[in-house]
């Protein structure tokens, strides 16, 4: 019986992907996505058939996907990241319904919370949140109040989709709303284009952080109460030091 | 020069560690860690010295590491799930302090909110905060004031260490106060023993969770206002349909 992986490709450079993604490209007939990750991966796995389309036709791809796999291929849906945080396997899961066929695999991988963690140094060995500013799908009061949650539980925060061209003041509006309760000068980092080339990151302080150049190949951290700059890198200490 | 590679191996299984985990393993000349992670893995990579430390010795294995690759051998410090999550980077960072050597490199895995996620369906496709329920570092007023704010925020929900021998009723106290905000049929999930010997899931609701039997092993999901059970899975929708 055909299958439909649901690949997380990790942050984009080949050894970020898991050994279980790799195989599952190996194995597959054919590799579905959005254009820029079906790219990402292609060269390495010449032979199959790929098939892209456009940013924002998640459920298009997701169809595509189930009735190429229901016509007996086995397919690698392809999500940069983890294929489970804001990626296709729910959806792929609510287009099948309760049906049994085709069988789906979720295959997790990096996502941008632990990849970009691991450029900045380790900020978030404690407790932590994580929260798009995309409000294409959610009501931006909503983005709000999470932020504000987070902020008051000193809970370290990543923030997915800093920015994109129809909402270049998210982050700014984001800063805003998180220094109603935390200082200025709270440590925070953005990583920059992951395991991909021109890949880099940067320090800075929450209040430097509203003013902040990003784009929506940034991953933004902000830390908590105990988090500290150590030989330039951002270090949320979990404690063991003083065990 | 020597290395230390901080190495997160995802949850246990081979095919879920990253290329480039697997990687480091073959290169290095030591593997350092809590003997249960060493076990996982030192029959893949024989001819490497193996150094183990009991589990709460935290500091004691970071030490032996960097003491180890400042003597010259390239050294792997090995954590289960991500080295950034509750794992040793921060530590390993904090003890080198702002010494340019040895050279650190911290290699991310999947961490199990992410690879419990893939095990239960897809409950992390919106966001979401991670809580450990361990008060051995941790104030537990600052663990209860965490969850009341995730819950209030309609943040899905990911619990680590729900449980140990030295805390058997964390789980029941952290519903309780979760049940304050959110309804008793809220839809949650345990995963067990992920990419393990004994892998299970088992999805219940936020009254169940409260008598639940949790264990080390466990991974707990409260899923947030729109998760539903699908094909006897655990979903969160990020509303691709709707558009």
């Amino acid at each position: 019986m055909s299958k439909l992986y649901v690949v997380g490709l990790g942050p984009g450079d080949y050894e970020d992907m898991t050994v279980r993604a790799d195989r599952a490209l190996r194995d597959c007939d054919a590799i579905i996505g959005y254009h820029v990750y079906v790219d990402l991966v292609k060269d390495r796995y010449p032979d199959k058939r790929t098939l892209t389309t456009p940013m924002t036709k998640e459920a298009d791809r997701c169809r595509m996907a189930l009735e190429a796999a229901a016509a007996g291929e086995n397919v690698a849906l392809v999500c940069s990241g983890d294929s489970g945080v804001y990626g296709m396997a729910a959806l792929v899961y609510e287009l099948r319904g309760e049906a049994k066929e085709p069988e789906i695999e979720v295959i997790p991988g990096l996502t941008a919370a632990c990849s970009g963690a691991a450029l900045l140094g380790a900020p978030l060995t404690h407790d932590f949140a994580v929260i798009s500013l995309s409000d294409r799908l959610t009501a931006w009061e909503t983005i709000e109040k999470r932020l504000e949650a987070a902020a008051k539980a000193d809970l370290s925060v990543v923030l997915y989709n800093p920015a994109s061209h129809g909402r270049p003041d998210h982050l700014r509006r984001a800063c805003e709303i998180l220094l109603r309760t935390l200082p200025e000068d709270r440590l925070c980092g953005v990583a920059r284009s992951i395991g991909r080339e021109g890949e880099s990151r940067e320090l800075m302080t929450l209040g430097q952080l509203k003013d902040a150049k990003v784009d929506m190949f940034c991953t933004v951290f902000i830390g908590n109460a105990s988090t500290k700059p150590i030989g330039g890198l951002m270090v949320t200490p979990r404690g063991y030091r003083d065990v």
